[in-house]
């Protein structure tokens, strides 16, 4: 399992490697983790199983870099100068209807991950720990800048508030995590936190 | 849906209501909620299927009240003078096990309350809304006390935190939510947030 995206290493097009993502994103929705096999992704998308499996190894890393594909926060390059602008560029990179989606997705793969090994791993590998660095880097600037000190110890539990609030959402609130609401968070519970 | 307890407002005991919550959290455990059925826990528990529909109403509310019964956060009663004791008094009033078993059911809830109106409002009416008054009621002492301003905007997110972080955990970090995770991220997340 390399960093490098599919479409980097490899013939297949960017937009080939979005559109079969999408199609990944589809079947997970309708059927399920445990449900979609490479079989139904091969005939959606009409490629071959064997190219399927040389190009993302297998199930697991296949739907995990598909949810990567459209995950709502995505902070790599975000860079705007302020900590607080930095969290705010995150939340308005996806609309509503995506954040919605995702969220909808990730319900039906907290199980998951726990009942498969191999998703669990590709989990962690390719959408938890790059998202972590990233992260960990936007909080470096921010303490070179002076905004907040290098020992806070909430930068442990940052991932937890975000993507805990985020899943949240939809139960306590009977309503779907929107940009608005992502913002207002961000501002209420994040930013304090982090005492700024 | 009343918020008196069956035991309170029948002739069934405390001990046989805890007894049957146990076998209806089994249960859950085994097949899951969309698999269970009142059968089942009328043969697990050796009740009659009329008297679960008579103190329960339904499935929907007989799994809420069993999660309720064995829920982490007991907000209810905790009055400790601040509101740092408070939150600490909520995290060490279960212990690891408890904490852990109640994770794992969650998640497996998350895709079901989704699924199941009836299992939403359940749940809504019987778990979150009477925590989100003895919550409000806990941050009202806080604010009479002087230690947190009444238009706190960090109060309207306080389940989001706490529940959404108590969630992330797992996946997160791949160890289960502890006393001593919980402690730890109500100390730099929660009150640093409600500036406290």
């Amino acid at each position: 399992m390399t960093e490098a995206s599919p479409a980097r290493r490899s013939r297949i097009t960017p937009e080939r490697e979005s559109e079969l993502y999408a199609a990944v994103l589809a079947l997970l929705r309708e059927v399920g983790y445990d449900a979609l096999t490479m079989d139904a992704v091969a005939a959606r998308t009409r490629s071959s199983k064997a190219t399927l499996y040389r190009q993302w190894g297998g199930k697991a890393e296949l739907v995990v870099r598909a949810l990567r594909h459209q995950k709502p926060l995505r902070f790599a390059d975000v860079d705007t100068g302020s900590l607080r602008g930095d969290f705010h560029e995150l939340a308005v990179r996806q609309d509503d209807r995506q954040m919605r989606q995702h969220a909808a997705l990730m319900r039906g793969m907290a199980m998951a991950v726990h009942d498969n090994p191999d998703l669990l791993r590709a989990f962690r590998e390719l959408l938890i720990e790059p998202e972590q660095e990233d992260l960990r880097l936007m909080l470096q600037r921010a303490v070179e800048r002076g905004e907040v000190r290098a020992d806070n110890p909430a930068f442990d539990y940052l991932m937890h508030v975000l993507h805990g609030g985020i899943g949240a959402r939809s139960v306590i609130d009977e309503l779907p995590p929107t940009q608005d609401f992502l913002l207002s968070y961000i501002d209420a519970v994040v930013l304090p936190a982090l005492g700024v």
